[in-house]
């Protein structure tokens, strides 16, 4: 039978107490981790969210105590008032275990089933089971530190952006559907029949707006929206640190954004990070690591030798040389012997995933090289190879040759796999760089037009701005991503904030000045009435958190999220409704004769 | 045509600059808010967030500044550099008035086009002008500082709970459509054909479930959504703050959001509201004020004069009793003379809209009363009403009699409509009270039952869980809400923890289990595992702001609101989409024939 409290308040939080406290009188709340019977006397590990303490339930202090106590099992939650003395045998593993409370009161708050999961870190249940019980998941101690450090790295954030200045303004949830982009999620007006809101892709146009209206600085942590195909990692609703600022160039940005990480870090991990950041060209980032988002955590980079075989005999290397292709490598130095011919197979696998027709190595040892493909090459042409690529015995090289985005792809990604397989990579270092100078445009294929890489508002570089009417593909951005140990946590640009720079930027995008009003009008006709130089940066909030916690897994850092066929098991969500709910909203559903 | 900043960068804030600033060398950036030529000198106000200052351009400074200067306007975008100098003529009206910027560079960072409204308070162009220039509109420096005063009451707010152990914990917004309450605005899913998401009326179930899951102590600044036909101040998309904690009863709710609330009023306000703060039942607010959210700031409180009626032979007032009415009247005491007949005329018509059949009257004199209804009651009637009323000369009471839910509607609001008629109300004073003590169930003529009052999991008071199965309309809740100056700015409840009175409760609302699980299956599923005592309280963050703002208008404490008809004026959401969007989420439109 249930209890209410009655009187019974909580003093102390069960992980907290210490030897301290010994022979205080304490009242305690919480969830019965386990019980036992020994020696005459109940054992039970009291459970709150700041850990865990032993209770004892002896016969001589409280025989209504001890008596209740038989009936409790696990996940029942209960009250206790009771006394705090010294453990005859000390609990090393426990930060309580130096003490136990003997209970002279006991009070059932409410009984529980069996739970369906056992409540703790290293249970290894399905995550199915995990998601439809989330709240007896959440009773695991990783996963509420989990959710403490999410809490506080936002709090963290809120302090410092708010000393400085910003202000956390909320934009509408309720917004336009977007022209470009992802795919929007899309609700429904009753009011207005026929039209739909979209759940906002970012705040993006209304913090320029923000900035249009003079607010400065503005910051706001928002969850944002998109309807795609959910990889590893990605949800359907995600969080931003979304910040934007008025009368600043990159530096001011990137300035108090350091500042900002470094409070993080600080704050959440005790950790100091150096400052200034490392920066690091995009073109760079690029020929060293075949990635813009660089893990600096180890080295195996990138060397070009497409200058040394482009005459070659061998017609793979200088082929694809002649084709407008690279040959490109990697040194997995030091590590030769740990990689047998059987794993180098299953590498060439691997980047033929990222679109490389095959993997060409080169063993250096102390008696010379081995290498299939040295029959093909001349001597000379080997040994400026090895020596580009600073190849000495114990070295595996790794090259692939092939058109440029398929070699900075494939060896980006095999850099990593190599590094992972090998176990190089400390985990407990954290290496930051921002990645700045990228292209304004790529090429969309599928379009058959340079589109924008960051978005169309998004400031080239000063000195490049006569390129955009000649060679946009040359264009360079004022963008800039920070990447932390090869994950872009962040990014953002300085925005155009003056029209004619801006129709310039629309006709290299193949837009006209019609074009980009029906796409744009409210923004357009926002930047004549005087805007300022403006430029920010969005965060993804919860690879963020995944960073600090050192979590794989985006679930485990969200406290209700969604599988990746976007359903969420606890709620069932999403549902069926009824044929009414649809009547008031003008849509039905799809009729099965189309389907 | 317009410049970049250069290496110019801002040093100082408009708004900030003081005659100790004389003689330094500063750097502005802003808005322009006017320009005139006088006397050779080109004068500018010069506007940032932070406020404005005057700028000089003089020729023999910088003939280029002057040159320049002469052709900026209203909202053109600059940057000054120039030196600080004491003003020959103070402006006693700007902060900044002692002193004034003579400009020795000038950057025009962007052009303006003639601006739609004026960039100043107390502009009166129509609210859609304003909504669809909503940049231009926040440019005033009375809606920037709303939208500061609502980021720093956020800030107090999480500065606050965060010092007291609460963890910000972000719940779904795609979320599952809900059993009953109002309606959900709808996501359609494109991976789950046919089935919908909701967008989250409060996150009232998932804090529960929080609490199940042992996070102890919760809140977020959330949005919520409700898809109703809106009402003056109501936004589809409003904002809460929703707070939840483990182990406690009203009492320790009641307490920590006493101190949140001096808090709030104390760093947002500069005032030190008075603890503890005054409660007062449900059943008091009712009987004194006739509303459950009393304006405390006046008087004019209801008189019940039932009894002294009730046999009259007036049959208005004793035929009305002996149909289960009552009698109840106000004192206006001090304003008869006030208040002419035709303004009573007026009240009349006015207490009819909630449904009363008329408005009685009787004004007290030196020489006697008047009185339509003089002559149809007894002298000792009369004088007993005048004594219950405490009427004396110069005071006019004013009676409604009919059925209790209309007696108390009527005379509730005509107390609020005579004092803002009467200009009673000081607009500088709060008044804050807790209501308590409100019926677990209020009786729905619709469906013919009890429904809850406030949701089926709030707790009965203990002494009144006897009652639920005989006279369930008897049973107060465990429920309380915070009245500020007569508007509900928070409320909540205890929840029930327990899954037998939980069942109790169901039943008193007509459910079978069966149907409750069907309703609620996934958080009665989540209570058999342990759940502890717990309660909480929401705030409605909007109001709250506009309440520290003295804003009669809630889209003047929200950036971008939308109208009564659910749509921004400013982006034109809600928009048509594409037929292919629709496809991709299994509906479509209602086919024409249906309309």
């Amino acid at each position: 039978m249930a209890e209410s409290m009655g009187n019974l308040r909580r003093t102390h939080m069960c992980g907290t107490l210490r030897i301290e406290n010994e022979n205080e009188e304490v009242i305690l709340m919480g969830w019965v981790q386990k019980r036992r019977n020994l020696g005459g006397l109940i054992f039970t590990d009291l459970r709150d969210t700041s850990g865990i303490v032993q209770i004892v339930f002896d016969k001589d202090v409280s025989e209504d105590a001890f008596n209740k106590a038989d009936s409790i099992r696990s996940e029942y939650v209960i009250a206790v008032r009771g006394k705090v003395q010294k453990r005859q045998s000390v609990n090393e593993e426990l930060p309580t275990g130096e003490i136990e409370v003997f209970a002279e009161e006991l009070k059932i708050l409410d009984e529980a089933e069996t739970p369906p999961i056992y409540i703790k870190d290293d249970d290894d249940v399905s995550e199915a089971m995990r998601l439809k019980y989330r709240y007896l998941d959440l009773r695991k101690p990783r996963m509420q530190e989990n959710l403490k450090i999410r809490h506080k790295t936002a709090k963290v954030v809120r302090d410092f952006l708010d000393s400085n200045n910003f202000v956390e303004i909320e934009t509408p949830m309720l917004s336009k559907p977007t022209p470009e982009g992802a795919r929007d999620y899309l609700v429904p007006s009753r009011v207005n029949p026929g039209k739909f809101y979209a759940l906002p892709q970012s705040p993006q146009i209304m913090k320029q707006l923000l900035m249009v209206s003079g607010m400065d600085r503005y910051y706001q942590i928002v969850k944002c929206f998109r309807d795609e195909d959910l990889r590893a990692n990605r949800q359907p609703e995600f969080t931003q640190i979304d910040i934007e600022m008025s009368f600043v160039d990159i530096e001011d940005v990137i300035s108090i954004n350091e500042k900002l990480i470094y409070n993080i870090f600080k704050e959440v991990k005790g950790i100091e990070i150096e400052l200034p950041i490392q920066r690091m060209t995009y073109k760079e980032a690029m020929e060293r690591f075949g990635s813009d988002k660089p893990d600096l955590r180890f080295g195996f980079e990138l060397r070009n030798i497409s200058d040394i075989v482009k005459d070659s005999e061998f017609k793979v290397f200088s082929g694809t040389i002649e084709n407008g292709g690279e040959v490109r490598g990697i040194n997995v130095d030091g590590y030769a012997d740990d990689i047998s011919k059987k794993d180098i197979k299953k590498l060439e696998k691997f980047v033929k995933t990222y679109g490389a027709k095959g993997l060409a190595w080169i063993k250096v040892t102390e008696e010379g090289i081995t290498s299939p493909i040295a029959k093909f090459l001349k001597e000379e042409e080997l040994d400026a190879i090895i020596e580009r690529m600073e190849g000495k015995p114990g070295d595996l090289l790794l090259i692939v040759a092939d058109k440029p985005s398929v070699v900075f792809d494939s060896l980006g990604a095999l850099r990593i796999e190599v590094a992972k397989r090998l176990d190089v990579i400390n985990k407990d270092e954290f290496k930051l760089v921002w990645i700045t100078e990228f292209p304004l445009f790529e090429y969309d294929e599928e379009e058959g037009r340079y589109v924008a890489k960051h978005h169309p508002f998004t400031h080239p570089m000063d000195e490049d701005i006569d390129l955009l009417e000649t060679e946009p593909e040359k264009v360079r951005a004022k963008a800039y991503d920070i990447v932390i140990n090869g994950d872009e946590i962040g990014g953002g640009s300085i925005r155009i904030n003056n029209s004619e720079l801006q129709e310039k930027m629309f006709k290299a995008l193949g837009f006209t000045m019609e074009e980009a009003w029906d796409k744009f009008g409210f923004l357009l006709e926002a930047f004549k009435y005087g805007t300022p130089p403006h430029g920010g940066i969005a965060y993804g909030f919860d690879r963020l958190i995944m960073l600090l916690t050192d979590s794989d897994n985006i679930r485990d850092v969200i406290a209700f999220p969604k599988t990746q066929s976007a359903t969420c098991l606890l709620t069932d969500a999403p549902t069926n409704v009824f044929e009414k709910q649809l009547e008031e909203l003008h849509i039905q559903l799809e009729s099965e004769d189309k389907e």
